[in-house]
């Protein structure tokens, strides 16, 4: 199976994005997690991206805040699929690091998720994934499956209180 | 190959979602459009959804303005990846089909693109469906470096103008 | 008198939609509170509300956050009124719940009420009901009598500090 | 059938509103069109939504742009529902018309629609009153299945059209 | 000398609006401090500002938070100077506070400070007062030239720190 | 009678601001019009509100766009009211102006009125002088009965409609 | 003189961008105008800002929309000064180019000007370069006195006017 | 070498700004801290801009918040370039200080960095006095370098986590 690349752009986000980690290990999917800055090393960045799919990497998860670069500066260097998880920092609610992750110019695309959204971002890598693996698809429908039955149980609860 | 389904809310999206269908085209990919409402037919768009998988597609796009709950809705009743395009339409510049696109709860992505971004859209579907394809993920491999090549060749006219 | 259904997209939004069960048990109309999610349970949300009717239902309150689907998705399966309260939860302050509940497309209205204004979702629902029960409608009046009772006793402490 | 009072703030907010008035006739409903505003005739507007229910108004539509205070004054002066319009006017998208309209204190609801949505509007009034009126919910309905039977002719035009 | 009057939506709103009552004090004008909600006590509020003038007040300065349109209905009964304090409450920052206060219609005008700046609303009405009160207008010189000096021994402070 | 100063940051505002020099004719009071920069003509601005007292001005009317600094500057330099008129110019249609105007720090006021408001602008003067001129204030309460009575004739209109 | 070179994203900038460039040839500078892009050409773009100082350049100015991050990739290369000016595209008014131009995080920092204001993006790298070069400063000085005399000829006109 | 001032226009602000002292200390830079405000001392604002050329100043910090006219109204008295540092005080999270620093009139440049983004106003005071001191240069560079290696040491941290 392809792995998926976790990078944030600062180890500050880790509380965030340890979700996508989790999610990501929760469906047995095999991943690294990377710390790479498009401002503060981004040779790195660039290369990593650039040799991404013959390292075996298939997807990208990019975490950051603020003027959030890091997403497209990966999605640049790379024909593969890039994620882009917009951190909430600073004092704008991650509204700068939504509209700089989401906005990317014809031609070089970005998959955001919202606001600090991991969960998700890890769940639409092992989607994209699973279009080859039907075993990781069949895992999905099974996850979904589990969460419908949490929001029912949850229902049951609620009717019999009134 | 897996085919892609371009679904809009509206036919007055159209003219917008035009390109995204044009850049599958350019690329060779199968694909159906489709106009589907979350609000006005919501239970073909949920049936299209759950039998997308056997009926041979492998992604979603959906394109919808305002409230844009059409991306949601589909990605309600699949777990193939569903990319979202939020339409400009109303006063609002599209902040709040942007906001209804992507602020989804944990365990349902979408993956959205910029505001009236469909050809990011539709290169965003042949990234996924290239991870199986070899020869669609060559073709995007030369489309991007043509896209460079175009920029540098207007880097030529102005380097000479002044 | 028809019911009211207080549905919430999360259990999380309880504390906040409480107050809308209290005021209608405040005012003696029954109503039942239910947990359905737009994305985790659409097909329980639309068939409830397709039968909502049928079982004696009036009105819906549903509440939901970040890219609030409920009210929509409730409104895309009935001709009942929906009462849309916009949960403010994540980073953006409600805003893209209020956006996502209220600017819905020509044809399926939603009522939507202020950020986390559960009280005035549930004076809401009373007044519609209340146009074919005279004394609900005695109640609703009364109600309002008293909270302007209540704002002259606290001008005479202010009119007397100075 | 109880009528409805379709309120504007400006004779300029006709061309948005009229929409509400075609909507109420298509639907047989009775209703009066009137022009008050919340600041330069407050007294009339005041007494008017005072006595609505006496001179045989069910609900009222209030339309208002910028410092959209209108539907709020009426809700001051009357427990029948308020519907508010918000109108885009001005250079902010009517941004300030909906914070104006919706964000209503404890106590004094308005039911507010998206921005220049004079439809909805009208359907939500229709909604409201059919509860006590079979024969417009089943108006409702048919209006419904007819907006569904467009979108599904679209969808055919657009489904053989690649 | 003409008295002015504080006006609150409601009491909660005191700990912001209490500076302006202290400003006041300070500057020895004569005032009242009033609670009255546009909302729900609305014909109290149009009668005291239609009254105002003869019952010896000059200036309102009027407090209200998210669809804040106390100002805007005291200037509607009155065409004294009416100031506006939009109140950051709810979730918005005071943006619905501040764009309900201060967009009103041409020919009503409110004379808006800056949110919760109670303080800014006290001088403001000392101004208006101060036109013709010339020992009021001689203290608000002096309250300025104090505030530089407060600023000025501050900036001694810094200056000796590197 | 005290002189109103209008001031324009750039001559580009005037196709705004004359309406504010209109109102005041149609008022009878005397003002003067004048272009003054806080940016490009800083001192000429500050010298002229030092000595505006003293030159039988009562009230400032400051109109400016974008980083709107000038209603702030003049208030810097004098006690005397000043009301601001942000203007909208540039892509933000005017929230940068209108935050530049209204949210001055503790100590220096400004009043502010809604965005492109210059007739308001005016009144706002117009009600501040009229604090010492009884005829003046007379024909205010003229305006605001002639402005009624528009909006009674129109509200005619559409009831006879339907 | 150290060159200044002004980097577009696209050259549908240009009409904004120009005025940059003529501000610099009106003000005698030697500067070089570029197209490269931080996404289509990020390779060209990163080998530009890191050779930049030894080719001769001093300052950069760079100009981008929507998910800005030109300025940035530029800055992320090199130690000179970058200047960012965030151009107005799509349907944000430019909010998006200001955000992710002017976001960065600690350590790498760009130069922000306002929604495309590119003459004060010469402007500065101007001001920049004639700190070692007292001719341009002089240019400077004469170009601030020759601003104030035109807005003082402006200024002569109104206050004849009334 | 010339010294960088670094102005805000309250000690309150100071939190936030130290790290712009504490970042030209670490590079070894002059410079002095100052306290002056737009509004309570313009006059020694305008007259220290005035002189701070010939008093060896060759760069201008400005920090303040709300309507933050500080750096403008340095920059209006001065042809040496101004750096602002929007300051997040109050309820908006720093978006009008940030527009009120950075939406200035073409003619009167300021350099803004983001919200509350200290150390980037110093580094880019360095960058600027840099382009004349090549062992200033020489220490950014440093700097730089030394940012790059803690990230690839966080890096290694990560990539053997999982």
């Amino acid at each position: 199976m392809k792995k998926t690349a976790i990078i944030m752009g600062s180890d500050s986000d880790w509380n965030v994005v340890k979700k996508a980690a989790d999610t990501l290990e929760e469906l047995g999917m095999p991943f690294e997690v990377r710390i790479m800055s498009a401002h503060r090393t981004p040779a790195e960045a660039a290369e990593f991206a650039g040799r991404a799919a013959e390292n075996g990497f298939g997807v990208f998860i990019c975490a950051a805040g603020m003027a959030a670069h890091l997403a497209g500066a990966i999605a640049a260097n790379t024909t593969l699929p890039v994620i882009g998880i917009p951190i909430a920092s600073g004092s704008l609610g991650g509204m700068d690091a939504l509209l700089s992750t989401i906005q990317m110019p014809p031609g070089i695309p970005v998959a955001s998720v919202g606001i600090n959204c991991a969960k998700n971002a890890a769940l639409l890598a092992a989607q994209m994934i699973a279009l080859g693996e039907p075993e990781l698809a069949q895992k999905l429908c099974e996850m979904r499956k589990s969460m419908a039955d949490t929001v029912r149980s949850k229902d049951e609860q609620f009717r019999n209180m009134y």
